[in-house]
């Protein structure tokens, strides 16, 4: 694998301020410019050289060792990921808390997307399903508005951004830009379930709602239903949250030849380009229990070209983001969970690719503007499991395998089996169910200045410091 | 989780020779004694510092992140592990390659440890089953014999140890001290499928005759009945191996007692403490489909009295392989593997526990010898998962689950389903078969002299580099 730590090195170089040689080595070392100790050591300088000026956080949803594995061995074992242009590296934990009327509060081990952006975007652990809350005695007992990493930057008079592949108001983008008791009170006719928080209860109203009364300087994504429904009070009662935010000055876009047109100079801007979670970039074989398919490549280019892909949508939004007082950036690959829930291992695996290519475009401005912090990371564990393409008999696993030719011309066997039992004496259901999260700590990756705050095992409470908490 | 930050940070100092504050610190910089970023530094100022003198490996044979997340858990969200102490993390791949006639060989995604027990090392990719060989046209067909990083140390006069809660000759010791086709073939008897490979056809013998003739200097672990077969040729022909041993120099010992009393003065130590693999550590419920058991507590202290544990095997093996040369030393936790394969939980965790404990052992010994190199990782990663303790109906997972009651009192659902297909329309089966490894990349943690190649994502080949090889 020399090719790929050759092009790791040459990046993570990229990555930093040009130092001239340290005082550091001991006489007669051996680490001769351009070794792997001289890139670290240059990668520390820049790491410790003060606060970040940018901050790029990059979540892939459900992005746990085995699915970040599956695509790297899909697009060829030599081949490079842009996320190993990082050049620091740790694990973090991810346990939410359990409802109780005080502290301490008990782990619960298999978090939700919702708990675990709350990690990092408050420092605070809390229950599965919420907002940027803290937790209570019930899951709908709305907990304490804890203070996030936007509100942060915001007072701090940095311009923010927020992008996910799926809806705008789904979990991992709204723990940033809102507070909410539970995770499904995403638009004005989403509410019953969050009653003392509609905007006529005197609430702050719905996750989209918050999303543009916080006047986040970038939106994009998916999730237009929710923006089209109708505010049930306040100065804006009446108005779709689109018009609500058109009033208030964003330019509003629903497809990539609206999000090329826009600039910074027109005011915020939303964009939404799916009327829910954005449409995958590959699709394939669907999984089955026993053997599986006969091995096929996956279908690439599945994405309607009116929608804007991930890495354009990163790129777009540090244009607009870009200014003196620097920038907080959070771009979600959404749909590697969704997809991995799914037991879809192509839409799994394009959309991890897709990530990667995002990740990419945020290590291009860094290494333009040394002054940027990124941090690549997941929320949480996922089920697919890499297992043998020579499993036969009661070898093979007892849920649903998809069997891919990857790049190099191989077989990689993909199972998951977190859920489907179908009953004492049953075989697994025919049509598989919403696969479980599952509990493992999620590989970081990091680079710039503050970024050695991932190295070793973490918790994603901790994250929230790194990133200027 | 700042108690166990504050831990980790202290403990990492401890890991490095005091220096004083760097040249590198940008005036203004508010990098204090006691943060991180301190922290940090000077463990990176410990990394360059040369090669090691020592060298302590330890493998967590299947240790995936899953598997030690949830050893960290049952222990307790707060409560450090001991490899929180080393401050440099990274992942591995570990792929494997299919038999040819001649390279190229195709990348095999799901590879065991007999292959990436050779990748690290040799530094050479090989086929499964294959122990410090390279790869061949067909699994029995021999490849190249590869210098390993245990006769490498030999060259340059180190003394070399190898400690395994396994079998001796199973194939992660194996592949240091030994060259063979297939990693089956362990002992005089087991020869069938080397037939070219033993003494008596003018080869090397087992892996057991080739590990007394490398003279290790210390070997301990299991696999009695191994040695106890007698020799089929050359000049120790009907002794056994252990008589070999003993012709040799040896010193050996079968119990806990008898580890207690060698000292380096006597000899080499043949220490063999189980006719097969080694007591593990806990026992608990069995798995079972659908919800699985009530939760409930492991059972500690399971080991009998007279096998000492990994954490003793490995005090004393520093003890007798120190010496102004310096030494290798590999330890294996080789239980959490074969805990994984037989989907038994606590038997999995518990060996997790003491393979931490024994990295404790190696960390305390490192804060004395600052020269030392410790890494830490694992060879493959495996089936088990954790998922929620909330689960229920379809939303189960399909194959075998656990239900174990944590320290911190909660409950900690772990689930097993990469083996145990019915058939079409069939149940998974009622007795789990042998689970599967799984192809995720594995974790990497590091401190000491050269220990900065573990950042980011590499791959097993490169480890041997790291390793001195």
């Amino acid at each position: 694998m020399q090719p790929r730590k050759a092009i790791a090195l040459t990046a993570a170089a990229a990555t930093v301020i040009a130092v001239a040689a340290t005082a550091n080595a001991s006489p007669g070392e051996k680490h001769h410019p351009g070794s792997k100790d001289h890139q670290v050591e240059r990668a520390v300088d820049a790491a410790l050289k003060g606060k970040p000026k940018n901050v790029i956080l990059l979540i892939g949803d459900g992005m746990g060792t085995q699915e970040i594995t599956a695509a790297r061995y899909y697009q060829g074992v030599n081949k490079p990921l842009n996320v190993d242009r990082l050049p620091f590296t740790g694990f973090d934990t991810t346990w939410s808390v359990k409802p109780a009327a005080a502290a301490p509060y008990s782990p619960d081990y298999d978090p939700d997307s919702a708990s675990t952006g709350t990690e990092w975007a408050t420092g605070q652990k809390t229950l599965d399903e919420r907002i940027s809350q803290g937790p209570s005695s019930a899951d709908n007992v709305p907990g304490e508005n804890l203070v996030t990493l936007l509100e942060k930057a915001q007072q701090r008079r940095m311009k923010v951004g927020n992008v996910s592949t799926a809806e705008i108001t789904d979990a991992t983008p709204a723990v940033l830009a809102s507070h909410m008791s539970l995770r499904g009170c995403q638009g004005p006719a989403n509410m019953a379930a969050c009653p003392t928080e509609t905007k006529a209860a005197g609430g702050p109203g719905s996750i989209a709602e918050q999303e543009v009364d916080h006047r986040v300087d970038v939106l994009l994504g998916g999730g237009r239903a929710r923006f089209e429904q109708p505010i049930s009070g306040g100065p804006d009662a009446g108005k779709t949250v689109v018009q609500s935010a058109q009033a208030k000055g964003y330019q509003y876009i629903t497809d990539a030849t609206g999000l090329a047109g826009v600039t910074s100079s027109g005011g915020p801007v939303l964009g939404l380009f799916n009327s829910g979670n954005m449409a995958v970039e590959w699709s394939g074989p669907a999984a089955s229990t026993g053997k599986g398919n006969a091995p096929t490549a996956c279908t690439e280019g599945r994405r309607p070209a009116n929608e804007p892909s991930l890495s354009s949508m990163t790129s777009k939004a540090i244009k607009l983001l870009e200014n003196r007082r620097g920038f907080l950036l959070q771009v979600e690959g959404a749909s590697i969970d969704k997809q991995d829930h799914a037991t879809n291992a192509c839409g799994q695996l394009g959309e991890t690719v897709a990530f990667d290519q995002a990740i990419g475009v945020a290590l291009d401005y860094q290494r333009s503007h040394p002054d940027t912090l990124v941090v690549v990371t997941a929320d949480h564990g996922h089920t697919s499991q890499i297992v043998s393409e020579d499993a036969s008999g009661t070898g093979l696993p007892t849920g649903y395998s998809t069997n891919l030719l990857t790049k190099d011309g191989q077989v990689l066997s993909l199972t998951y089996g977190t859920a489907g039992y179908g009953g004492p004496g049953q075989p697994p259901v025919a049509t598989p169910p919403s696969q479980q999260h599952t509990g493992t700590v999620v590989p970081v990756w990091a680079g710039g200045p503050g970024s050695l705050g991932v190295l070793g095992t973490n918790d994603h409470t901790d994250l929230f410091h790194t990133l200027g908490g």
